[in-house]
């Protein structure tokens, strides 16, 4: 019965659609319940810094080895007290431990790369219709911005801004503690050469007001500006300290609708539409669910 | 005598380029004097907020109107006192007079929009070699990341992060004193619906840390709390008071040596080179002159 509305919404749904093309704000507005998903409590990380919070959601199918590692720091609470100490205007905010030093238990120092992905089904990725400078496909997987290379079957999750990936050195698998958001525009050039594995859902307000940094390589003088206070798993937080996310599923219609949207803005005041949106334009639509 | 020693270092720099292909960083770094430009002081604002300067070249050879009302409306002390009234994270900070009743004199409320122009002759446009999806043909005039349309000559800003454009109601004469700034991602979307007419050349961080409307559109509740201390051109400031910068040519080798290096980064580290840059992400190097 439950499942015969729901087809029933879907039907209707279609039905609106097929008249009046839909602002990007109206398809949000207007998706039903079930195109959005819960963002797993498991799978989101509160970065929690002295000016408030930013929560990440972990992509663990592309990348399970360093949302595993993360998960397991955050456990021993390797972050709390630590710092964002990179902090570049337009680029990256990089924390961690800047001096390599504190010890690790259960959670790695390295681990390997995971820069793409061969086991993630083609139909699971939502493609993006136009030209890519930077990949053969771009497109959306498990809610987050990707690109795919349909002749190897790799996939890859992208440096849209919001990225939350791994810094390494110069051996591809010498990440493993120091993470970073790209806080500016697209760095799609750091594409598969490090491993993205998350993305902030919201707080990117919060990495904006960091301090800079202003020595060489763009490391704080004082890292202790834009010290750590916690790093936590949501689920390990009782529910009071809880915020929950819901995000639109980037296979379901509204999204391929937002993409259209996106593409061609129908509303009157656009004069100019390039009939194209790139894969870090489209935006992932995420909202609060308590 | 000059002119040859600027033509000897211009070929000993093209000797040195024929080795190992550079960096980015060093390609900036040795760049040799005459590829730099100065911003011109009198095409220079400074937008100054409570918390610094922001600090903005106007594109008058590609926006003459908008450039000139904006200088107008400066040195009439109209936005002094005013506010960045809308700030929405990711996106834009707009500021001006958001109630519209602020008198002007010769700086005018509303002028005709400069989406694109078609006095730029081809040869002023440095091209990028790869594909874009928003424009025919992307790349740079007189220091600004532009589009083209080779078929109708028309040329354009475009809305990389840190461009500066003027907002517009229904009507696209309708904007001419509601400035906004792109703080977040490319928004090529609105390429050619509002008039980009300059771009941010130091600041970002002060606009980044601005408070973000919680109202509807992203205006502030307390517009106030983003206050305008005063809008100055440079030129009209003692010597004291200014800043000069300087900006790398966009016609110069050294400019193109630099897309070339950011499309395939020579450096070890990389491990994946897209062999592509895109407009927004090459990045025109700025320093400070003084």
């Amino acid at each position: 019965m439950k499942k015969s509305i729901a087809l029933l919404i879907l039907l209707l749904t279609a039905l609106a659609n097929a008249g009046e093309p839909r602002p990007p704000s109206q398809v949000i507005a207007e998706a039903p319940a079930a195109h959005w998903r819960r963002a797993a409590p498991e799978n989101t990380l509160y970065l929690e810094l002295e000016n408030g919070r930013v929560i990440i959601e972990l992509a663990e199918q592309l990348a399970p080895g360093h949302v595993a590692n993360i998960k397991a720091l955050t456990h021993e609470r390797f972050y709390d007290g630590l710092s964002v100490y990179r902090v570049i205007e337009g680029f990256v905010a990089q924390g961690g431990d800047m001096d390599g030093n504190k010890p690790v238990g259960e959670g790695k120092r390295t681990i390997p790369a995971e820069f793409s992905r061969k086991n993630i089904p083609a139909k699971q990725f939502t493609p993006l219709p136009g030209p890519d400078g930077y990949a053969p496909q771009t497109g959306f997987v498990h809610g987050f911005p990707a690109a795919r290379d349909p002749k190897t079957g790799d996939t890859w999750l992208v440096h849209c801004n919001g990225a939350f990936a791994m810094a390494r050195e110069q051996s591809i698998d010498s990440g493993g503690t120091e993470f970073y958001a790209v806080i500016g525009p697209a760095q799609r050039y750091l594409d598969r050469n490090t491993t993205v594995f998350g993305r902030v859902l919201e707080g990117m307000e919060i990495l904006q007001q960091l301090e800079r940094g202003n020595q060489a390589g763009g490391v704080l003088e004082n890292p202790d500006n834009n010290r750590i206070v916690r790093m936590r798993v949501a689920a390990d937080l009782p529910d009071k300290e809880r915020e929950e996310f819901e995000v639109l599923k980037t296979d379901s219609s509204s999204f391929r609708e937002l993409i259209a949207a996106r593409s061609n803005r129908p509303e009157d005041w656009f004069v100019a539409r390039p009939d194209y949106v790139d894969v870090c334009s489209v935006g992932i639509p995420t909202r609060r669910a308590n």
